[in-house]
């Protein structure tokens, strides 16, 4: 009977949660390879004996200074002039993006996305209530002249500027690009000039198979509008669901009043710090690029012997393939035939938020395939069941 | 420059971060006892070997399967009547209270909580935008009379029902009252028959020293209008971060559409699980229940030799004593003068929302102190500067 009483915001949220796999092969969700998973439990020794009074007692609340320290360390290392005071210590990255909503936005505003975006932020920008400003990508990333055009018009037509900019820098999720250097320094110039914060993510920027790395935008940034979103679920586990967000110290000082969850948890961050400390991350980040590269190499092959009318780019780096099939083809209907036949993907409707009807047209055309979860078996034979779901719709 | 972007639920919140105490006595804050946080390294190698794949993955929405589990069998054997599918496990019982507020209410809505209440609740409301109906409490709990005459004068003036009742049943943060039977049926009949959720709060129930135990509201309640939150941070440690919310499942379902966190983190959840199969929760219960009794006896006997003129009821269990000083003192101000005398304590007006003038009176009578992370001696100590701070302020 309570249902009635329901805020609006709740009434925005109709997608079920997404299915776990089951027994199907899974190229679905942004799992870590579980032969990688890092042994910590040296650190959780460490954690849980020598720091147990900071560890299973309240955190503070922007997060334990050491971790501050090793976050600001990390982006510094990265280009980024970041110090303890810019970050705080989140409940995993999806907690950053919340965090970043509570503070910058209400009911009934608008952000700008790219188009395709992060299919799970999605419904959270929705459960604040937001609209979206979708922007197309090219080969260079989100592209920025479009995006002037698309500020400059809606000023023309009295409406608000968005709010903020939310974007994933490096191998793109699902799209798999990473912006141009060129493309980045014209973004953080955008709004710079608009003084639009710019919500940068990127936590496959570390898992690079090959070729250069560009500046991120936080690194380019010196009028104080970027905030990078960090995480350590693709550098150490999902599961520690430490993030973090950083940016200038006195917004982020208002978001940790928004942060009112008693801190977060000491123990996972001591863990983290203690693994990086005892020289556990840099082999295992050499090890998990490995194993991913390894993936993307055996899946793009799969892909190509199976599906010889898919085109995709090549990311290089990350978790995703982002499949292009021919026109006609309806993802959305042949995830559900491949699932049917095995194996879990993700249609192209999802990752877009779905407002601009000039890009609705394609995205059924597109398709997300995560090579992270699988074994070489199972990506030969999960792609094999996609093209044979695909190759029953053509006949 | 950005500073004028943030959004208005911001500013809402001027109040500045609690600080942790320092080198000073700490009588501030709920945080345990260090002596008794627990020995977590065997449940934590047990999660991080045999269950890795598990706890280092992301986690379920809702929570793992066998923790949803362990919470519906700790609750009926509670008397409540819990099944896993109506438990949402949630970052901390105050990540439970946000995600309330963001399923029931909207900016501007009024919610019901008793004066004095938890004050770290308070500004978790008012970051939603909420406004308040105060209720006061007597010796058996927050007056449902009252509370029905003030819902019943709403209706007259034309204002929107509340959207919840929020109250803490047992050892209440900070009055130390624990509700009565009557009161708990009257409060539960009275939200039934208006429809409104009750949030029950009960964080403290298992520290029991002495006396009956009475039904939580959560029990009593047969038509899904109670939601019970839960927490480990008082029966095992506060940073493990687990808390949880168990209501009607619908409600629940849309709760945790709302919990975009990517699972609370499943490596602590493991350890809870692990430590508790383990034999370890019961021991460590009974032990942290006589530390805490000793600690308020200690307490009780220093406020008694040094502070004559106060009085208190004495709690039967929980963390905290609420002094009430005589007419004309304000205990704000004497909050700083014990943290300059070397004592952390809290003066009264934090504790109520404030905005009925007629409790704003009485407010800064009444002081907490939290007896659960001192020792002795400090407690002896501790007690012995803030009656100097006092009598300085008598001469």
């Amino acid at each position: 009977m309570l249902e009635a009483t329901v805020a609006r915001r709740a009434a925005h949220l109709a997608r079920p949660a997404h299915a776990d796999g089951g027994s199907a092969i899974s190229f679905d969700s942004g799992y870590a390879f579980p032969g990688t998973l890092p042994d910590l439990s040296a650190a959780a020794e460490r954690a849980l004996g020598a720091y147990r009074r900071e560890a299973l007692q309240y955190g503070p609340r922007f997060g334990l200074p050491d971790m501050r320290e090793w976050i600001a360390t990390l982006m510094c290392d990265d280009g980024a002039n970041v110090v303890p005071g810019d970050v705080l210590v989140t409940n995993g990255a999806k907690h950053g993006i919340e965090l970043f909503c509570r503070l910058f936005t209400e009911e009934g505003d608008t952000i700008v996305v790219s188009a395709p975006t992060y299919f799970t932020a999605i419904p959270i920008f929705r459960s604040f209530g937001l609209g979206f400003v979708e922007v197309a990508q090219d080969g260079e990333g989100i592209e920025v002249d479009t995006l002037r055009q698309q500020l400059h018009e809606r000023e023309r037509q009295g409406l608000e500027p968005p709010k903020f900019i939310y974007n994933v820098t490096d191998f793109h999720n699902p799209s798999g690009i990473t912006m141009s250097r060129r493309r980045r320094e014209a973004l953080v110039a955008l709004a710079t000039e608009r003084q639009i914060p710019v919500l940068e993510d990127s936590p496959y920027r570390k898992l690079r198979f090959e070729g250069q790395q560009e500046p991120s935008l936080k690194s380019l940034d010196s009028a104080g509008v970027v905030f990078a979103l960090g995480t350590v679920s693709k550098i150490m586990a999902p599961g520690l669901r430490i993030g973090w967000v950083a940016g200038p110290r006195p917004l982020i000082a208002r978001m940790g009043q928004l942060k009112s969850d008693g801190g977060t948890c000491p123990l996972t961050q001591r863990v983290v710090l203690e693994f990086s400390k005892g020289g556990g991350l840099v082999p295992h980040l050499r090890r998990v690029t490995q194993t991913y590269a390894d993936n993307r190499d055996r899946m793009v092959a799969a892909v190509r012997r199976e599906l010889p009318d898919v085109t995709l780019a090549i990311p290089q780096g990350g978790y995703y393939l982002w499949l292009h099939f021919p026109a006609g083809t309806d993802t959305d209907a042949l995830a559900e035939r491949a699932h049917d036949a095995g194996v879990s993907v993700i249609g192209g409707s999802a990752f877009f938020a779905g407002e601009s009807v000039c890009l609705l047209r394609d995205q059924r055309r597109y398709m997300r395939l995560a090579f992270s979860h699988a074994t070489h078996v199972e990506i030969d034979e999960g792609v094999r069941r996609l093209a044979a779901a695909y190759g029953s719709s053509r006949t």
